[in-house]
């Protein structure tokens, strides 16, 4: 199970990579069982964009795999319904599972930025714990 | 935030122009909070658009755009699931926030005739405030 | 049905006893399907009892009698359940159905004072209307 | 409106007390319009009161009280219904708000420990700002 002191390390590694970037995001991390570690938004990040950095880390967590690819398998074979299952699922990219030794410890969900942004720093996050 | 009387100022301007067009609809005007302050529904608007036009007004403080454009990212972008966030999004013509030195003090949302009026009306409760 | 002037009219009637009172409230006014047809909040009104507005004013069509004259309804016969249906009803002072004729118009709610100022209040809109 | 400064500094605040008092408690930080800013969750920390310190934090803000004030209220009042509103409220002890020179900054939230345990908690990190 993903430890409150490693949430923090990549809570901590995300937000670097926010300012680095120039950009405000929403930043949510989630446990192997998809429910809430850490959260912290940034000032100036969306309101709207604190559920959608929420529901990509849940989503990361419930179909392990980057949030944007599982979004293509939606749409690509039409899972009609999909993507309102498990109280709503957001499906692109800013949401990413930390596997360790083949095991599913977590997800990250960024959002705020643009998808390329979001994905960007939540990579920095799960490269901290992975390195 | 957002004050009652700027609220009501909003609502007459709106009415006015829905009047002036000869169209009838709901409109909603919410503080930078997302939270409702002022509502009205001009005699014959349709139902439905009730929710339309609280959520338009939502949508514009939490993601703080023209509700449209947002709509735009959101298909050109494959948001996949962005829509059923926060409650429920509504992304196209007629909700507009309000900013003001760069502040985000709330948003209004208009909705009951076609998205080009709804859009008209809505500017014409921005420009009330912003003059 | 409830029209906006009458709506309108309410409105300005619960604002001006409530400002008399000193309380700053949320001002809900229902058509005879429970449909939202005005809202107003007074600066500085609670942002939770905005929603407690809405729904006295709509438990107050739904189950045409005073709010909290339902509410012993349902704790006295314990009415197991109940005040999570229909989407959840609020039933406690401060809702009245308005009935002219026999006929049920609509309703208002009102909250953010105490349950005998949020029901005075509403009372004055209701007489506003029967005249 | 809260900072993330602020926010952090009221995590580090009441996470530091819980430690002291040898318990593992989930600490949730919401801004004056009840959206989330922080969160943390302590090892060991139940995944049940997750949801709960949301709630409180939530609850603190749209009813700007401690949370078990307002429990009281809701009880002695016989308010039936609303602790459903608002998408659910939690009204017992651990959820403060905070006001600086008057006005609603935020609320924080804390749930994991005995109730006595989690209000100290929260009156720390209140504290912290307020000092």
């Amino acid at each position: 199970m993903l430890k409150e002191e490693q949430a923090q390390a990549m809570l901590k590694a995300a937000r670097e990579h926010a300012v680095q970037l120039g950009v405000r995001v929403n930043i949510a991390i989630v446990d192997g069982g998809a429910h809430l570690l850490a959260f912290n938004r940034m000032d100036g990040a969306m309101l709207g964009s604190i559920e959608v950095a929420l529901k990509k880390a849940r989503t990361a967590v419930l179909f392990p795999m980057p949030a944007e690819q599982f979004g293509e398998i939606i749409r690509h074979a039409e899972l009609t319904g999909m993507e309102h299952t498990n109280g709503g699922l957001v499906a692109f990219a800013g949401g990413l599972p930390l596997h360790i030794d083949g095991r599913l410890l977590g997800a990250i969900g960024i959002s705020g930025a643009n998808a390329e942004q979001d994905k960007a720093i939540a990579e920095q996050a799960i490269l901290q714990i992975m390195g």
